[in-house]
């Protein structure tokens, strides 16, 4: 893998994993060139004026002064150019401007992007995520209006849902809004935790607010969605009156210093005290059902997270194997050569670096897999839903497993570079202080399990869990028909966390209503070993055509790294998840055992 | 477990593990009453002087100007209280000035000011190994001169190894040292992340110096120790001229921001471009035998480092508990209450803080019963010398199991807060920044592990390590006696990882001659198991201790606590490490198979 962005490994994926293994079911407007040379010019882009902000951007980081945000320099000159670029557009419809391309391929580009600059890449994502909203629950005059400024980068989109009290829990915020004459709202009330919430970089900012409507239903039942512009306009578009929300301060964070993460105040522009006239906001959709419309809002922005874990991961992991090659350390532990080698050559780095470089492959090949899924099922492929309901089950795994690795594989980053790691001027630090917010925002890593049993394995009694483990089971057949000994080492651990995933989730059934606590506490590990069965599966897949590619005469190191690197993550990843299972189905009485006051 | 320091569990720690578990070892100078009020002295200290300062010590850093280093607001004042209460003697010789308590008590007071205020405890830490380093190869008047200056506190040490092309690889150091007429040395070279290599708080700095002599043979063999102190001290310790050593820089660190790490220039004061006179420096020990006495100095440093992981944890935990038992998020899931309840009440937050809590006393453990081993062969108790051996077996498990454990779970503790754990202000992800430098200064994690592998395994054929295992075999009989739900359960995977570690054992003796880098590329999985098991086998015995206590009518919620935590080890640590034996058996193919070029 060289020091670029990891092409070959994309388009490898797109092309072998753009399928459920039995080939019943296959995203059909597949060009490849097309979709290579997409990746080449986001690859150059996010090079040539991206990664070189990185550092800037951590070291000055976003700043607020009296209500406004100023983001770091170079930034606005490089939204301009993205945004012309028309990278903004890449995966919306046509009709509004977009390009419409697949959400393969528009997930290999966001893993370019967010490797090379995790604090600008939100600006966007946030942005994909509100176009989402609107076309889900927005009426046709919403659409016309905000959609296509909004996928041409003119303005970006933000959501609003936290609050101080209210953070994992919408059912306790308290955001109001109130109807009217005109049938618009004015809303009132602070939301925390606002990614880009004011900034400079546009001339409008359209936030999509949670809030509740007088005299709402308590709890979830009651919030609804709202659009707040930042400046009012008219139904052409045209900015008029600064509405009443004000950006009251922003964040000093751990990382992603140049993403402003705002406070924003609505309704307190005038009348001290007591609030102002409150900020003009539009209901969108139906009112109480607020939440659905931000679901789907979510839902892309989980899936979307979990790349930013892959592609911050790779970052790391590029930095780590430079470092590796180029510093010279300690005789070889074999004693081949008399003087001090590169410390590439050292099994522990080497181990190190499989590692980084194995889980960065595993979380690759699900996110786009599952990206090819919701293509499937997009493009009327899905008749029995099946595509679309594993991909529902795949979104927590990946958000949960690849924020988590990505957590790791920055530390391991870190720890290759020794004392220099721990050195801010040498750039491995940033990612490991970067990365710490992915397992966290867009729901934690429990929140990600919680969805995954409550509603992806309990809902349905296992069915699409079972679906998935006949699937890798069928994987398995292959690798023991095409023989080989990396076949084979592969093929045993992915058997026996087949298994133990099975026997797990039968544990998570048979308990579910006499011991729930016990269920749930064992949700996360759940979670991680569900994702490690798919993510070797996914890596055998890979495997197998990669053999028989080298058998077609492709590339030989490229396929052999494929292989290997899957051999590793089913002999250092995959085993040793299989002892989850006893962790899931014993684990859970000492975990609850200690009283609350203990702690 | 309260906010307050962790005296208890030290304290049970102190009285239960202090011997081989067959009871035939026990240094047996011990008033635990004692040893109570000087932890309890320590923790006041801790709190109101030390743990006060640690935020703005993060803030405001250490800092550089025109040559001199300025500690943060405070630290002078409370480095005065800390030399003049005596903490800086606490287990050096009496006849030194010292207090001569024993290293169990050491430890345990070293765990409770590192959590108060890393930053600042890394200065007396260098000082103590300073003090050791003179004590084993100091001259009678270089200890008269040196050592009760720095068991008073009057002055610091520092170790200076790492030159920028000699990190881990202590062959390569080129600094020189010049005999003089009158058998004093002037020493040149430059000296990087040197701990507390400048300050404000103390007169004087005794730096400790690894130089190559004139002709000295290349590699570790040809490297002598030096005593360079700042100021020139005559025969009365009366202070002189300032030597020519300089501080050129400080780092800019991810964490530990108030511990100036500095960059040292020796013999660059005067005659630009050729380096000037040199610094004055003094043979410690004979000529080319620096690196044994600098080891001494290292195992204690190593041993300390790991006592800062538990430090660094346990704050971080009581922090995370904090936190948990305040923040009202969300109803419970079992439905038992119809309103939000604080998050320490939900499954997975109970099984972080179990995590949490069960690594932290699991290292405690391991911390307290080495430093009781290191106690028995200095008092004469250990005929066979098997405690001193097995001590040093357990330095290296303990520096790399509880520096890796104290980041994952300062990650955890972040993970707790949520979105607040992100923000600076919260307190949380200091203690995340803080750690990431404990797998890496004093030896990185491989470095211990191949000490561990090549000089505590193999060098004396595994008997030292089947002997470890031999007493956790009695201690599973001991559980197998005990009877009970909980005992079983802890038993049964403390078993199944003895067995998977046996043969880890003989795998490594097995392959050492014809396969040596798969077995270093498994050394750091070996050491995470080895360690996994020696603790588990220690809170087993913990176990034990509190059911018999219990028996005898003791504290209840204390010893069901002990005895709950050592049964959720068990089954959340002790048997997934299990899978670690595969990993080394099997895993050294697949992680070395890439091409160097390939990364």
């Amino acid at each position: 893998m060289s020091d670029g962005a990891p092409i070959d490994d994309l388009m490898f994926c797109i092309e072998e994993l753009r399928s459920l293994d039995d080939d019943t079911l296959t995203a059909s407007d597949v060009d490849h060139d097309t979709t290579r040379a997409v990746l080449e010019a986001c690859a150059r882009f996010a090079t040539e004026e991206l990664e070189t902000l990185d550092a800037d951007g951590d070291r000055l980081g976003a700043q607020w002064r009296d209500g406004s945000v100023r983001m770091p320099p170079g930034f606005r000159d490089a939204y301009r150019r993205y945004v012309d670029a028309g990278w903004q557009g890449l995966q919306h419809p046509a009709v509004y401007g977009g390009q419409a391309l697949p959400q393969t391929t528009a997930a290999a580009c966001a893993e370019i992007i967010n490797a090379a600059n995790l604090g600008f890449a939100l600006c966007p994502l946030l942005t994909d995520g509100a176009i989402e909203a609107l076309l889900t629950a927005g009426s046709a005059a919403q659409c016309r209006l905000y959609v296509p400024r909004l996928v041409s980068g003119e303005w970006t989109g933000t959501m609003n849902l936290t609050e101080p009290q209210a953070g994992s829990d919408l059912a306790l915020l308290k955001a109001r809004a109130e109807l009217q004459a005109d049938g618009s709202y004015r809303l009132f009330g602070q939301k925390i935790f606002i990614t880009y919430g004011d900034h400079d970089l546009t001339d409008n900012i359209i936030h999509l607010v949670l809030a509740r409507t007088a005299d709402a239903p308590p709890g979830v039942r009651g919030i609804s969605l709202f659009v707040v512009p930042k400046f009012l306009v008219d139904d052409q578009g045209r900015i008029g009156a600064r509405n009443d929300v004000r950006c009251v301060s922003i964040e000093h964070k751990l990382g992603i210093h140049a993403s402003p993460t705002a406070t924003l105040a609505f309704g307190e522009g005038e009348g001290e005290g007591q609030g102002g006239r409150g900020a003009v906001a539009y209901l969108l959709g139906a009112e109480h059902e607020g939440l659905q419309a931000m679901f789907v809002m979510m839902n892309l922005a989980r899936f979307r997270v979990g790349v930013q874990g892959i592609g911050v991961a790779q970052r790391a992991y590029r930095k780590a194997a430079r470092y590796a090659r180029e510093r010279v350390q300690s005789r070889p532990v074999d004693g081949r050569r008399p003087n001090a080698v590169a410390i590439v050559e050292h099994p522990d780095v080497r181990r190190m670096l499989m590692t980084m470089r194995a889980h960065i492959e595993a979380t690759r090949a699900l996110a786009i897999h599952a990206a090819s899924l919701a293509d499937a099922a997009e493009v009327g492929l899905d008749p029995d839903g099946e595509a679309r309901a594993l991909y529902e089950f795949l979104v927590p795994l990946l958000k949960g497993y690849a924020t988590e690795m990505c957590v790791d594989v920055t530390s391991l980053g870190i720890q290759i570079h020794g004392g220099m790691g721990f050195i801010e001027e040498t750039g491995a630090a940033q990612h490991y202080r970067d990365a710490r917010i992915l397992p966290i925002y867009e729901g934690t890593t429990a929140i990600q399990a919680n969805d995954l049993i409550g509603r992806k394995l309990l809902r349905d009694g296992g069915h699409i869990a079972r679906r998935m483990a006949a699937r890798i089971e069928r994987v398995e057949h292959g690798l023991a028909a095409a023989g080989g000994i990396d076949h084979a080492a592969i093929r045993a651990p992915l058997r026996r966390l087949r298994l133990a995933f099975l026997d797990a989730v039968e544990f998570m059934l048979g308990r579910q209503h006499d011991n729930v606590n016990a269920i749930y506490a064992a949700a996360v590990p759940f979670l991680q070993m569900a994702a490690r069965l798919v993510a070797g599966g996914l890596l055998a897949r890979c495997a197998l055509a990669a053999t028989r590619r080298a058998g077609d005469g492709g590339d030989t190191d490229f396929l052999d790294a494929k292989r290997i690197t899957a051999r590793f993550y089913a002999e250092h990843i995959v085993a040793p998840a299989v002892g989850l299972r006893d962790v899931i189905i014993y684990g859970g009485n000492s975990a609850l055992a200690l009283a609350a006051g203990a702690f």
